[in-house]
């Protein structure tokens, strides 16, 4: 931490680049850049105004561009890239790894990514376009298409001549196969690298490959690429369209980071970040609109819930205290019920758990729901009976809470195996159906149970 | 869904494994592992009682235990691991790659671990010992010890000699490197295998290797990793001790699943399973003591929270429906303040928010949640109002929510800042904390301003 101590005194990094910026001298930007820490260049840039960003991303040489692009978070570098020319956009993503320029496409707006492709050569643009179609989760959205191919009648000898002048070329790619192609475009076989070292140099590739080589399709899922990649401890694995043709490798670290991805997207998703990623140098206005749309349907459904108190507003003017157990019973079902939920979405994504399950599901909640409920529900007994005095009170508190944890627990257990079975995400919808459904019953057990006792508490 | 209805009917497959377990057969349990789909493995395995997955590994043989190990969940395998005869655990251990045995090593208790190093070879057990005491969320804990090296003063001949006769022990290798030591074991360079296609096989690796190649410390963590793989497109980076001596290869892939299992395990402790992973196949009564642990510690928090409300019982018996806006109080303003935790906790991780910029997050936050408590302050302003006739208590309830908005999101926002900064867990923490002090200061609010306008309120 000592380090933000003495930055705080002296010049901060970004009001040195803003200075730097002002002056408008190429060659002073590229300098601060390199001397830029990787690690330090996202939080560096996201200090300044999104035409700032902007700024230097216009003022550097592509090669600079592209290392700030590939170093600071995509949602961020999407919002840049937008607000560039067309012509310099297109420069900036043609200098990057073919999965990364089709993620920051699909991200930019239709009209925007339409005119940077038209600046992108034909074939190329109609190559991005493609890869920026498929979805980010399956192969298709996580293959590279860098990876070196050739054809069964090329012998060892042109694989070490197309190394030999191609090298600045392949200098990134990082596969360490050669796939071969049969008629028809169709991957046929596949060499390891050293392998070759290993052979003569007149072999043609159709004899020494390795034949009906492992492949996936296009359309594989995260999980099915996963549990490939647990199988078989390979790098990377060629990606086959329906026809069978090679279209693209995908890397194990590719899909570690599409699932990666999708457990930060899973987890901002449950904490009401639901619009895709928020950094606070987006404009403000932007940020709370995303949240407004999250919180006004919550809000919706919190009237909803409490309507339930409304029925037995003579029973509360009765028991005062029984006001102060509402918001213990309602975010004590909550903590109950988000636990269950969390292991539901963390057994669907081992698939040890299918919604068909539910029955299993719902058996192993009920027996650690009725133990923690006991528990709970003893706790809160007591304090009810101490603090007012009245036995009955906390009798009725804590059998509140005991039932409503059973129910908590049943029902976040289920929750995401039913919005899984809806194709709903179960990441985004269980929080809030969950607080909702447990506060009614919570409020109704509570309000229910105290207004059958009624004569026995409102003594005090 | 088909295929589970079609299951319902007939035979499942664990009732089929069971059935073929209680034979004693070895051969029909490895024909019913071989013939399991690779994903189905965890759900059928994890179906099965304790005893009877450690009886599965018993039965068959080291290869296949071996597998079933490596496509089961790792908190699932420890478990199952720490039930089977020391020298069985460790026979499949041996199977395993070098950081996957480490990972389950450092999982189970340390008497069953030495238990089972005992009957490891000397030199492996030293080595495993070594790798699982590295965190595992450092390079040393992500690496692996299978990879290529070589001396100085080997040459290219050697190498291809050396990949000719351990062909099968490298099968799977899958680094596409060769690693050069020099002196004292020190890393001297690196070699691309592909490029030693293109030399003379007489050349010495200490001419052609690159020198001073790119190495991590073995302290390093996964965000410079991380950092270290988006600047530089390796498949795999050599890690070095303290004294630059060469221990192991850490993989992007390793990197991003390192990565990738954090955030799954900041997903579950948000949401309050915080002993470590909970699957529904461990015993009832671990997964309840587990989540209460969580439970306690809120129900404590709860009730120092609604102990605000108590303070405030004559303004609540003069108006009842207020009881009704405590609960939406308490909710909206935990939401609102969920997604303020989020974004800080989103970019702690990317690294462009420190603890030191609080001043920062917090203007930026106070900006969101000024416009989001106005809506939604209308918003239940008006319902309080519509529902009770009273627009006074309409604009109670509407200004208080407005201005737990505001702290809400000022608490969410920081929290993640502090702990980090006392370097405590903010995935772990933030939550409750966040709960009970804008529950305070949410029933505060409600609660204080009714009370100074409660002759206009009351009349209702």
């Amino acid at each position: 931490m000592a380090d933000e101590d003495v930055q705080a005194q002296g010049d901060r990094p970004w009001e040195e680049l803003q200075r730097i910026l002002d002056d408008k001298d190429p060659s002073r930007v590229e300098a601060f850049l390199e001397k830029t820490q990787p690690g330090e260049m996202a939080r560096v840039i996201s200090r300044l105004s999104e035409e700032d960003q902007a700024a230097v991303l216009h003022i550097v040489d592509t090669e600079h561009a592209a290392d700030v692009v590939e170093l600071i978070p995509e949602a961020q570098a999407s919002r840049v890239i937008e607000q560039l020319d067309p012509r310099e956009a297109a420069e900036i993503l043609t200098e990057l790894p073919s999965n990364e320029q089709a993620d920051l496409i699909a991200q930019i707006g239709e009209e925007g990514a339409q005119a940077i492709l038209a600046e992108f050569e034909p074939a190329e643009a109609t190559a991005a376009l493609e890869l920026s179609r498929y979805p980010a989760d399956v192969a298709g959205g996580l293959m590279v298409r860098e990876f070196l191919s050739y054809t069964e009648d090329q012998t060892i000898g042109d694989v070490v001549e197309d190394l030999r002048q191609n090298a600045e070329k392949y200098e990134t790619y990082d596969v360490q196969y050669a796939y071969v192609r049969g008629a028809q475009e169709r991957l046929a076989g596949v060499l390891r690298l050293r392998d070759l070292l290993l052979r003569r140099s007149e072999r043609r590739l159709g004899e020494i490959m390795i034949t009906s080589p492992h492949s996936v399709s296009d359309r594989a899922t995260l999980e099915e690429l996963r549990t490939f990649f647990d199988e078989h401890r390979f790098v990377g694995v060629p990606v086959v369209d329906e026809a069978g043709r090679l279209v693209g490798v995908v890397r194990e670290a590719a899909v570690e980071e599409g699932l990666h991805e999708r457990s930060d997207s899973d987890f901002r998703k449950s904490q009401g970040i639901v619009g895709g990623e928020e950094l606070r140098s987006f404009p403000v206005l932007l940020r709370s609109k995303r949240r407004l749309a999250w919180l006004s349907v919550n809000i919706v459904l919190n009237v909803i819930a409490v309507s339930v108190i409304a029925y037995f507003e003579d029973t509360l003017a009765a028991v005062i205290a029984l006001a102060m157990f509402l918001p213990i019973v309602s975010d004590m079902s909550g903590c109950s019920g988000n636990q269950a939920v969390a292991v539901s979405i963390r057994e669907l994504t081992l698939g040890i758990v299918r919604p068909g399950d539910a029955l299993r599901v719902w058996l192993k909640e009920v027996a650690v729901g009725a133990i923690n409920g006991i528990v709970l529900g003893l706790l809160i007994g007591v304090v009810g009976w101490v603090w007012k005095g009245s036995a009955w009170l906390g009798a009725v508190v804590g059998a509140a809470l005991f039932g409503n944890t059973v129910v908590a627990v049943s029902i976040g257990g289920l929750i995401p195996l039913v919005l899984k079975r809806m194709r709903l995400d179960p990441a985004l919808a269980s929080g809030p159906i969950l607080t909702t459904v447990t506060d009614m019953s919570g409020f109704f057990f509570l309000l229910g149970l105290a207004t059958l006792v009624l004569s026995r508490i409102s003594t005090g």
